[in-house]
């Protein structure tokens, strides 16, 4: 099995089969067969037994999938078995519901600082922890262990937020700005940009009034 | 012009591109080469070419694009020119910083109301937008002229708002809530699963960490 060769577009569909396989696992389904679950994620049950064989299978031809191996083996792909330290930065709305957001914590990635240049903010606590300035960031990042920093800033204050982490050696950024952060090949970097998402809604929109 | 025949990763891709057009049209740019974009927006000159020529082009050959045509041509295309009124279902920090985001607004997007099940909530305003408890929701939409909903509400709720939703016949539903949707075909819905982001993130970090 050699992970490198697989499909970017792959890799995106392994979220969405986790998050079913959780809620088949809490409502106590042991078992599903590539059709039902072809069923309940609308996508073809052809496509579901591709996706999986690209990770060795993961079911016996006619007994269906075991749904908690599944559920751990995905997790396991995905790396959710391993625990990372993040700071938030940026303590505005998105931020505090990013910091309140306990499901992240489930799935192992640890809030250890939250930051922010709106000296109102600093000192206040969000799940117990307090929002510091912006001028703590550096030295808090390399003494804590930090893998990810959270970006929920507006974006000219993200691009130099951003050359700061890459000085830190931070290993990736998932990115709220509005904008394309310009960071060597070896940090990972998500983005969010909620504006497109919102655009491609609109373009829905359109689409079905002229129908 | 068939705007039905485009493909569904063109149309993923414009909203990246107005972007950036709208960074070079405050910056003074009045024209643009495929190459100098490409340069910047990190694809190929021939990938940007290909996605515009499903529109029709926007370019004259050895010219360049005008950046201020293809700005508006691109905004019509995603029918950013249309007003449409939206209702946030879900009055917590995710809804909050979206109520907040004043972009949005000059996208086109009016936030006409706002809800909420916790009666702590109700009353209070978000920009100058009262809180309004749920039972009121049905109503509203229908005497507003609401196209869209936006769920920042967890998942149970939010199926259940979807039902309502559907009654009245809502167009679109820009969905935050870690749930997919089950609604007619024709309400368009876009989704929004911070989850599915961070685990893509954390599949990124395990995959650094093999090289």
């Amino acid at each position: 099995m050699d992970e490198k060769t697989i499909s970017q577009a792959v890799i995106g569909r392994l979220p969405r089969y986790y998050r079913y396989l959780g809620d088949l696992k809490d409502s106590g389904i042991e078992r599903i067969s590539s059709q039902d679950l072809s069923k309940l994620m609308k996508v073809t049950a052809s496509q579901i037994r591709q996706d999986f064989n690209n990770f060795g299978g993961f079911g016996q031809q006619g007994y269906g999938y075991n749904v908690d191996y599944l559920y751990n083996e995905i997790a396991k792909i995905l790396g959710l078995h391993n625990k990372h330290n993040l700071v938030i930065v940026g303590a505005g709305n998105l931020g505090q519901a990013l910091a309140n957001y306990m499901n992240f914590e489930r799935r192992g990635f640890i809030v250890k600082g939250i930051f922010d240049i709106n000296p109102n903010l600093i000192g206040k606590t969000l799940r117990q922890i307090p929002v510091q300035p912006m001028e703590n960031l550096e030295e808090f990042i390399k003494s804590n262990n930090i893998d990810i920093a959270v970006l929920t800033i507006p974006k000219d204050g993200a691009v130099k937020t951003a050359e700061i982490l890459v000085k830190c050696n931070i290993k990736a950024i998932w990115n709220f700005a509005h904008v394309d952060l310009n960071v060597p090949d070896d940090i990972v970097v998500e983005n969010v940009h909620l504006s497109d998402s919102l655009m491609k809604l609109s373009y829905g929109l359109g689409q079905r009034e002229n129908k």
